[in-house]
This record gives C-alpha cells, structure tokens and sequence, in this order.
C-alpha cells in the first residue's frame, strides 16, 4: 500500500503559530518512517510524541540519525525553531517525580518552539511548604503548566497562589479511585480557584502549545 | 398495612457504641410517625436523619412535639445521651458555606452522642491563608472532620498538616464535573497526603459515628 | 445561627488579578443576603453568579436595589471595576442559540472586571459557512472563548483557524450521549486541534476569568 | 469436543443480502481452523474479521493457502462475490493515518461483497482545509463513510456538507478522554448536523454492511 | 438584548436535502417566537422540534396560528414540503406502546419532508410472534426505522430478518439498567446482526433524516 | 509464611447444597497448591475455577495428577459427587461459539455437582430460525442457561419462548459499545421478557449453582 | 389517533405461565385507560405496575372500579388467578423499611398469580442478629427473594445461609455511592455466596415471575 | 538529567506522626535508586510500596543489601522506628486468601512504624460462622482494618459487631461487576453499618496509616 495516505497541515505553523506533531501511538512503524522522510524533506521542523524507545528502535538508522529523541518524554525532535532569548517565561511544577515523563513533554514541546521553561518538581500539596516557597518565583510566568495525578489537588492552590494563566495537566499517576487521571482531571474542572483550564490526561504537548498560544500574545499586545 | 415492619435494633449501644439512627428518606409519613411512636415507648435516644422541613410539618403535633428538629441539617432529636465535659475533641472544617447543612448533620450527631465540636467554615484553599492561620488550632484534636465539595483539595492539605484522624465528607457543592460529589470523594481516596479516611457523599452522620469510634478509644485506651 | 460562616478571600484580587465572586446555587437566601452585606460593606467589587430570577425574587429589597441582575447569565454585579478602553480584545463564539445564557455569563464576568467582548453566536459546524467567514476576525483576539454543547465539533474547528488561546466552555445543550455536556467537554480536551484548553461544564465565569489572566500577560508582558 | 458447535445462518445472503461473517477474536485456533474448513465445504464466500497476524500464522497450511489474508485490516477473504463495475458508489474518508485499520476493514467487506470504494484519509478538522477541497467529490457518492477518533468532529463537518448518508466509525485513536473511542462515538451521535448515522467503535465490517444495505437500495428502488 | 444571534443555515436543504430544524428544548420564549418570526418571514417550511405542550401554549396566538403541532411528539411544522406519491417506502416499527412519542418524532419529520410512512408499534421479542408476523411486509421497505427501549433486542431480531436499511433508536423507555436509553442505545451498536445503524436516544428526527437521506439515493442512483 | 490462612466453610454443602469452590484467579501457585493438599486431606469433593493453563502447569505433579483439568473452561475437578440418572434437566444455550469457555464452566460445575445438561450453541438472534427449531425442546427443561454477549438479545428471545427458570450469563464477547460484558447484562436486567434472572459477566460457575438451587427444589417439592 | 397500537401477547401465560403485565410508566392516561378497556374486554387477568397513585386518580371511573389498586407498590390488579392453597412457598426479605415498596410490587404480583408470600422486612446486616434468628425459617422455602439497597450486603449473608433459590432484587434506597440501586446490583452479582442470581434494580415484579418459574418446576417435577 | 527533582518532605514525621513512604509504581529504576540513596543518607527511616519483585531485582545490590523486601505485599523497609511492647492493637481482618497482598501491606507498614498487628484472613460472609466466631477477639482493638473485594459484604457485617473504628480496605479481588474494587468501595461506604470510613481500593498502606493515627490518639489523649 502506498503511504500517500499522509496529508501534512503544510500552512499551520503560519496559520495558529504552531508545527505540526505527529502522534505515534497507534501508527506502524513503517507509518513513522514515512512521516519521517515526509518531514525531512519539506526542510520544517516536525515533533513526534508517543513514540515510545521500543519504537524508535524499529526505525532505519536514516530515520533516528537525523532526530533528537528522548526515552523519557518518548519524543522526537527534527529541526527546530530559533530560540528566543532572556529567562524562561514559562515554569512547569509538578506534583511527584513520577509525573515526570508529562513534565518533559511539555518541556520538549516549547524547546522545539524555541522556549525554555523552568521545571519545579515533587511539590505535592501533602507537604505544603514546598509549593509555598516557591510561591513568589511562580508569580513571575506569565504561564504556568501544573502536572498532577491523584487527586489534582496541586491545580487549586497553585490556582491560588498565582496571577498567570494556569494550565493543568492531570496524570494516571496513583490506582483506584484516581482512575487513571480521570480524578485529576475533574478536580482540575471543578476547582474552587478561579479561572484554571485544563487539558487531556497526560497532555504534556497540548499544555505545551496553549502556553506558546499565551506567550504569543504577551509577546505581541496587538494580538 | 400493620407497621410491625420496623425491627430496632435495640442492643446497638451496648453492641458498638452508636444509638440507632434511622434515615427519612424513602420512608413515608406514616412510617417515619410509626418508627417516633417507637423510639418513645422504648425510652431511648433517637436520631432521626434527612428528615425535611415538609416531612417534618406533615408529622402530627404529638409527633413534632417530642423533637429537637433543625431544618438546615434535616435532623431531629428525640432524647440525647448525657452531654461530656471540657473542651470539644473534635473540628469540622469546611471549604465552603454552601457545605453547612453536612456539617451541622456531623456536629448534630455529636451533639446527640453527647460530644460537642468546634466548627470552622469557609476555609477553602483557594485562598490558602484561611486554612494556614487554623493549623495550630487543628493540631489539637484527635478527629478533624473535613467537609468539602467540588475538587475535595481541602482533604489532602488538611491531611497533611495535622496528626489526628482526618475524615473526610465529600458534598455534592460544584456542577459539572464536581459530579454531586464524586469528584471530591475520588480525591479523598487517591490523595497524596497519607492515612485520610472518607465516608459517603454528603454522609455527615457517618463522620460523626467514625468520630465516635475514634473518641471511645482514645478514652478508654484499653479498648 | 449565626453567619460568622462566611470568610472572604480578602486579598485575592491584589493575589491574582481577580475578584471573589460567590456562587449562589446551593446557598440558602439568608446566607445569599448575608453574603451581600458583607460585600457592600467591604465596598468592593462582589459578582454573584448561578443566581436564578426566583432567588433574586427572594431576596430583600434592600439587596435587590444595589444590585445589576441580569436572567439569563444569573450573574448579579455589585460595584464594578474600571473599564478598559479600546476594542474587544476577547470573542465569545457559540455553536447555537441555546448556548446563550453561558455566553452571558462569561460577557457579564468581563464586564465585572473592566474588559468588553465580542460575541458571535449560532456559528455551528453544521453549517460551516458560518464560522469560515468570520475567520478573518476571530484572527485578531488574544483569546477566543468558544461555547459550544453536543458534539464540541466547534471547539476544534476554531482551534485549527485561529492563534489566540482558544477557551472551550462545554455547555449541557443536547440529550441523550451529549450527556449534559460531558461529550462536548471530552472533545474538547481529545481535540485534534493542538493546544485547545477547556473548563468545567456551562462555566462561562470560570472561562471569562482565564481570559482575563491572559489578557492581564498581554497588558504587561513583565508578568 | 467436537466442533459441531458452530452453526452458519446459511440463508444470510438471500435473506438480508450480506453473507456470513466470522469474527475471530476470542476464537481459539482450532475453532477458527474448524470454520474456515466448513466454509469451504459450503463453497460459499466466507470473511474472517479481527483475524490478527500471529493468529492466521498459527493456522495450517491448507486453511492459510485458500485465504486472501490483509494483515493490517486482520481481515481473511475466502471466495467472493462478483464485481460490481462502473465507479465506486461508496467514499471511506479518515480524520488520521492512525485510522486506517478500520477504514480497510471497511474497504475489504465492501471489495469481499463486490463492491470498490474510494479512499480519502487524513483529513481531519485541525486543517480544515483538506476536507473542503474534497467537498465537491464527496458529494457524488450515495453513502459516505467517516472514520474518526479522538473527537469525532470530522462526522458533522462532513454531516454538513455532503447529502448521501453519512456512516459515522468512531476509532480508538487518541488518548485519555478520548476513552478508546467512545468520545468520538457519543460526537457522532450528538452531532449537531442531521441525520448521521453510527456503528460501534471500530466497527469497519459493520459500516461496510450498512452502505451496502443503502447501494442495494440505489441499485433496486423497488425496494 | 437584540436576536440577532440566531442565524438561520439557509442553504441546508440545497446542500444536503434536509430542511433547518430548530430544537425547541433549552430555548426560551421568546427565542423560540424569534425564530418563528424569521422562518415564516423566509416563506420557507421550518420543523421545530421538542416543543413541549406548556412551551407551545406559552407563544402568542400569531406564532400558534401558523403552526401545526402535535402534543404527543412534541413538533410543529410551519409550511411543508410537496407530498411523494406512491406507497409508503419508510417502515417505523416499535417495541412498545410507551415508544410512542419518537415514533411520532420520526413520522412526522418525514411527513414534514413530503414522505408518508408505515408505523407498526408494539412488536417487542417478549413476544416473537408479533413481529415475525410482519417479516414479509418489512422487507418491502428501503429502510426501517426501530424503536425499543429497555434491551434493545429488537434491533437485532429486525436486523437479522430484513435486508433494507435499519436504522436504530433507542428509547428510554425502562428503569434501572435499562439507564435511560443507553443499554438499547449499546445493545443496537453492539448488535451481532450485520449492518445496523443507531441515533442519539431518543431522536425520531435524525432515524427520520437518515432515512431521508437513503431515500434520496433509491430515487436517484446518480447520488 | 504459613498458609493457616485458608478456612474452608467447611459445612457449605451440608448448609445449602453447593460444594466449596476455589477461585485460583488472583491466587498464587504456592495458595493454589495449599489448597489443593487441603482439599485432598478432608476427602471431599473440590471444585477450582479460573485456574489457566498456566497455572496448571505451574502445579507439582502431585497436585496434578489428582485433578480432572480442562483447559477450555480452566476448571479442575478433585473428585466429585454421584452422578444423578434420567435425561438432562438443564440446557445451556449460547448465542456464538466464542461463548464457549462460559458455556463449559456451567456443564463442568453441573457435571461435578452430578448433574448433565445439554448444550446448545452457536444459535444467536441474528438467524433467528436457529433457535425457533429449538423452542419444543427448550420447553422441556427446568431450567434454561443462556449464554451470550454483545446485545444480549438472545435472553430476551428465549425468556419469551420457554417456562422453565432462565439464568442469563453474559460473556464479554463482542467489543466497543458491548464493555466486556456489561451491555449484555444490562440487556439481560432491563429485558422485556418477564422474569429473566442474571448472574456476574463470564459466570457460568454461579449460573450453574443457580440452576442446582432450582433442580433442588423440582427434586424435592418440600423444600 | 387511534389506540390500535397495543398489541396483547395473547397467548403468554399459555406459552410461559405469565400472564402479561403492564408497565404504567411512560404511558399517557389515555393509553392505559385504552389497555384496561382491552383486558377487560378479553376476561383474562391484567397486572398493571408502576401506576402511580396520581395516574390512577386520572383514571375514570369506570376504569378504577374495575381494579383492585394498592398505593404502595403501585400496582393495580383486574381479574386474578386462582389462589393456589397451602403455606406460602415463597419468602420475601428485604434489608429495610425503606424497601417496603418493593416488597410489595413483589408479594402483589405472586397474589396476582395465585401464590402467598411470607414476608420479613427490617433484617438488615448492620443488626445481624435479625437475619440469624430467622435462619431456620428461611430454609424452608423452595425460592427466597431478598429486597436490599445501599450495600446489598444482605444478598450474599442470605445465599450463603439458605439452599433454595435466592432472587435479590437491588433497590435504590441510599444515597451517594449507592448510587440508586447500582452499587446493591453490583453486590448482588459479585456476590462471594454461590448461585444468587439478580433483576434489575426495584423490580419486584420481575422477581415474583422468576420466583414463579421456580415454583412451577417444584410443582411439576416433569417441567 | 540530575535527580534533582525528588524533595523529601523531611518533617512529615514530626508534623503528622507518619514516616514518608515512596510509590514505586510509575517509577524508574533510576529514579527508586536515587530514592534509596537519598533516604539511606538522611539517616531516617524510609519505606517503598508497590515495588514489584521485577522492579527490585533491576536495583544494584547496593540497594537491595540495605533492604527488607517482601515479594507478596511489594513493599521495601529501610530502618524502621522502634517497637511499641504489649498485644497488637490493630486487626486486619479480610474476606479470602486472594486479599493477601493488601492485608501484608497494612501489616508491612504498621510493622515499619514500629506496631504489631493481628491477621484474620479467609472469613467471608459465605461462611458466615467464621467471622461469628471471632467476635469476642475483635471486640479488643482499637482499629479493625476489614480487606475485602467483590460484594464487600463483610465491612458492613464487621461494622455492625464491632465498637472499634472500622477501616474498609476495598481489593480488587473479583472479576465482571466486582469492577475492580469499585463494586466493594462503594458498598463500604454506602454501608447500613454506622461510621465506617473507607481507603482506596487495594491501599493497605492508607489503611495502616489511619489506624496509627488512630492509636496515637487513643495512646495520647490529650491529642
């Protein structure tokens, strides 16, 4: 079967002021390998997420020469844009280390858009001081992306604590009642907090590319 | 219809500590009046729980008469057991005002067991100073009983502040994704602050008897 | 009882750029009008919101007159901060007609806090049309919020046309496996659309506040 | 035990014009083996559905031999119908690549009962340019059959656009609230363009059948 | 506020052969005389539909006037589309009485859009007789629309017996698991006879616009 | 760790008929084969279920060689009771083939309790004529065990033909909308044929105990 | 509109030893008036369920003459079968008063078919004495029907103490995580005693037909 | 990347009388490594739960020498508090043998904090004469934990004989409605027994937690 099948978004990143990605879960590998090459050589950058190590060992030595891959975050990066200058607008907190392949995601996702970010980890509410020393440094993003499973309580009092727009990602990290992130999520939604959004479980990406939409407009007041 | 349906369950005192309690809801007026005639023949203490204001006005004179009836907790007390002494042993807290008909369902059970509370409203983490200036307080008792709606974030920095038992009672507060309180009761389950127990949505009478369990020991350490 | 229950957030505005708003529904009416004469009091702005016409009916005339009621948001304003000057720098887009009173919601809220708004509704999917010619305008806002309920086809048709942060706010329109909203929100956050954020369910207030924080990054990109 | 278990409804196809189908998940590989030899025995067209790869490698030689096996459909032909000529009445269109299993089990039962379709994938939504170009085309054919995860907002975009009947396949691509793709089947069936039909996630086989059941009727107006 | 928000998809009917129709539930008052006022200005027939008795009293007589509605299925026509001649070529088939009010959603929708239908009600399996009494009839429709509620078993025993298009509507007739529609809904999705399609719960008017669609392909096969 | 932790209800069968049986799900080799010694040592009649192939093959030679295993239904039977004379008085039907390994662990658990039943599969709604040539012959028995899965239509079919008791098993045959089971059993709950009785999803164990409860009573009229 | 839409399942208590029943619920006043007219009409006996107090009041009354109506199951009987003599063979047990009106719809429905019940209601767990001391009682009866909400415990005390066959019937008493009868059902099912077997929640009816067709087959060793 | 991200909460121990424990689920290697050598250099003591035997065999042996590992409960202890002299004050109670890994869990972690425990396993309510018997012992403690899966019967018959706080510790022992401890979760706390308060499904550890701060009252009544 041909692989003209693939129909890349060729005018997004003009259009929305975001590349495209390429979603690996659920393609075949040889699937991949054609987006790949695709990419290659329409000379713009291009981002694969979910793309697992076990994957990424399946492709041709051409295909994983020419990416940045990272096991944890399971993405890749080819080409990239210019990174902008001055400290990092951006902070991602999260609550346990175990939500830490969320946190790279959406870490990877902005440095392939040219942001850094700073990463604040393990500031579960259960111990309270660690989120409220860090309180005067998270005043200062413009964007702040919270990553919380169990019971999402992080979202709210970050929420609290923070004028800046607060992004929530819920995890599947803890069992039961937690159900995959699901508790997380609905905790995120009906936060008493003003004003927090939220995305899909374990959406590091799509965090990732509502806080470049946020920067771009403080970038550039007229809109 | 004979009304010989109704079985006390007389030796529950002596059995587990906690009067025999019976839930209004569901039942009609006749029964509810029928389970009254009971409860005064046997000269007991009787709680009666989610009674309405209505089901309470369309109760004979005779019936209303013996009752101490609060229309915000839907409770009614016939009789009370003897009144302890000293300082309460046990708080309520809760996240909001729109919590107050659970937390005085809690503090009326006590209240009927013969314990007093202290309560503490409208502490919600959204503006976490509120709950921050209780925590000495909060350190003193051996059973705080924690009400909260919507994403239930109360619960866990409750629970990892104090030392005593926390209870949690999930309300049905919030629409949405709050979920009449099943959000809130996930949150308490998965939280990440260890050892937090939680009863049922709105089950302000369970906190207080699961209260009581924990009272009764720390009096009589022997068991 | 007293109504020493209630404990404003007092500094939340000057914490994170917004003001306390208190949410009427599972209030009773004295803890509503409670609630009011503290606010007027405090003489600070106060937004009350998921007031229906018959609690707002029920209410003393004393609060009723220092009020701004409108039905169909259910929102009631009590002072108001400064207006901003210049266009709209936020749209509010809806699949339909029934989806109005959630717009409203999210309109007055921004007028609460001093930003106007545009709103476009009854731009559906179904007739495509008529979201397509209004691409050229939705272009220029720092945030869109979109309202839309069944299917939530809307949210990632305007999440793929536009570059401000796109707001989705779910809306209970529809029966059956529109599941009083819950379908639109779960299309919102597994949107094709990449970086699409959502609220809880017919929140046009917590929807409004979010754009309020962007805007607040664009007015002041220092943070 | 004997294999007398399995009982062909051998007067399908005159019946209801669709010849038997076999699904072969959750076979084992003897009852598989037994099928496709009374299948042959019946010198009738037989299909296997959900016939993974290791489970057609674990059938002997002589059931392998007389199968026209697709590994990426998991479809096995044995025997067919003849060929319908002329143009493909039927368009299969996908949101993503990741879509394409199912939309081959589709084009393998329409090829298996004689009828060719035309294939258009990856166009969904986010660029929503793609599916415009085809709107022209997709008008000519009498069912159109919408294979989408995620979100499902591609069946009312295409609801709104074409006349034929419109078979909705929700696909499990996507992840957390996409929930295996009942997120994108609720969305079709809430979908706020008229008249869109659904089959059950994934279920290619089965909106191959349902547009067959609409050809036969273009094909036969006397019903 | 001005109802200049509901904006009418004027060219539905010569894009897609189906005729606006407004879902009435949700609206108010006086959006639903709006939307009268603009359809009876366009001279073009219009289908409201979810019109309760109480909404429809609550118009004024000049909205009334113009209108023929019906109680039991809750819709008005305002002008129709020429009748087809000829036999009836839609088959509405129902399991119960109680099913009554959709059936009539969809005979009326096709009524609206010129085509008669055969209503056959009260032919559910508990009963097989009943309906493979009428298994010669049936298969002389192009499509059959099936109404059932409870278990929805009805859907397959029709889709094992006729070879037209069968459309599915759940109802949500039955208690307890029966949950409101939704295990007809499941059951009809998940039917083991080959080819059958479902709407949302409880939407005669989309089985009625599906089968307007199928029609339109039986009488002219050049789609 | 010693195994003092298993306690056979020692006088089960004495108390209501029905031997102890082991679920080996979710046991570890090393309780499974404690078991088994136990069960060896009281000289009475065990039954294990849900012991896989694996986990057979994981057991001492010991263990095994004293059990009668099967693979299909994973039951193993350590002796059993006298074997009951005269026809069947049980039949088991299922709707597919792939309901087989349910449909076993029913005539296994009839066969160690000593009774014989007869088996019907492969006769599912969708060619309905399969079990209308049944339906003199399913009269016959007392009790009627129907297995099946995806819409579970099969129950309804047969409540409504026979007299005798029906026990619904549903299986989690099918996939998508069918939930592993879950849309069989509501079917099974919400049937339209009267007095429909169901067991667990898969339990064919429980079916069989249910159906030994009424063979009890048809045996022995004074209860 | 004419009435000719209910159809008589003529010959089902010929077929199935039932006689037909009809489900109230759902249905206008003109079509059980119509239902009554016709089952008076064919002299045979008609159980109505679920005819609320309300619904019977809008009754004429030539209709409420002909019935013999009870308020608290909601049940109205015409005609009946003749008594069958002996003590009664069936039990009714139900956890809570709160259950009585199902209970009930249970006991009214075997009278309706000729058969007494025994009933013992208020034997819940919590006071366990109440079910022990009627533990030598129970045994006695060839069916048992056990009515429980919230935890359903009673179910699986009552299975594992008696041998005849045990119906539970889930009733939406309980609130919370009872989730209206859900959680009792799901008890009910997975049930740790062997053979119970469930309906659907509140359905007393359902469970005095399976209770029927138990008796039949005690009576009647020759099925 | 440095492990910088995990932060002790170094005071819980101090603050809320509970040692922090580690969730090695959703864990790496490296990251459970750089756990181990962080605690072993605070010098205080540290347990890990849910470390699978596979997951602790990948650690060097410089970690697994400072470790106490057991398979069943997957959990780890390095140094542990002292132990507290006189009989067990803690229960744990549950209904079969499949529960083992939960009741070691709790007993693990009581252990690691220096308190004794007694285990009661295999006392299901099927056999209901081997929880009876034990009533006398239970009454002793101060804390019953009830583990128990499926119907979770057994919480409501344990909280109806005991005057002790009753723990539920729902397992996900079962299979079908059992729905992985869904089922025993929500039938704990919908429970007729009064005040029992619930943990996560499968959460020993929670469980144990509450119970210590439950004896710290009871030890230390001035709280």
């Amino acid at each position: 079967m041909s692989h003209d099948e693939f129909v890349f978004d060729h005018d997004r990143h003009k259009r929305i002021g975001l590349s495209e990605a390429v979603l690996c879960e659920g393609k075949s590998s040889s699937q991949v390998e054609h987006v790949i090459d695709l990419g290659v050589s329409r000379s713009e950058p291009l981002l694969l997420t979910r793309l697992s190590l076990s994957a990424f060992e399946a492709l041709p030595p051409k295909c994983r020469d020419v990416m940045d891959f990272d096991e944890i975050s399971r993405t890749a990066i080819i080409g990239r844009h210019p990174s902008s200058t001055g400290p990092a607008r951006i902070a991602i907190v999260s609550a346990g280390s175990s939500d830490l392949p969320v946190v790279r995601e959406a870490s990877r996702t902005l440095e392939f858009h040219g942001q850094q970010s700073d990463i604040i980890v393990d500031v579960g509410v259960a111990g309270l001081w660690r989120i409220l020393e860090r309180q005067d440094q998270l005043h200062r993003y413009p964007a702040v992306i919270v990553v919380a499973g169990m019971d999402g309580a992080l979202f709210s009092v970050v929420g609290g604590l923070v004028a800046g727009v607060v992004i929530a990602v819920p995890t599947a990290t803890g069992y039961g009642t937690a159900h995959a992130g699901t508790t997380a999520l609905h905790s995120a939604l009906a936060s008493c907090a003003p004003g927090i959004v939220a995305v899909n479980v374990g959406n590091g990406y799509g965090a990732a590319c509502a806080a470049l939409r946020v920067l771009r407009q403080s970038q550039d007041p007229t809109g």
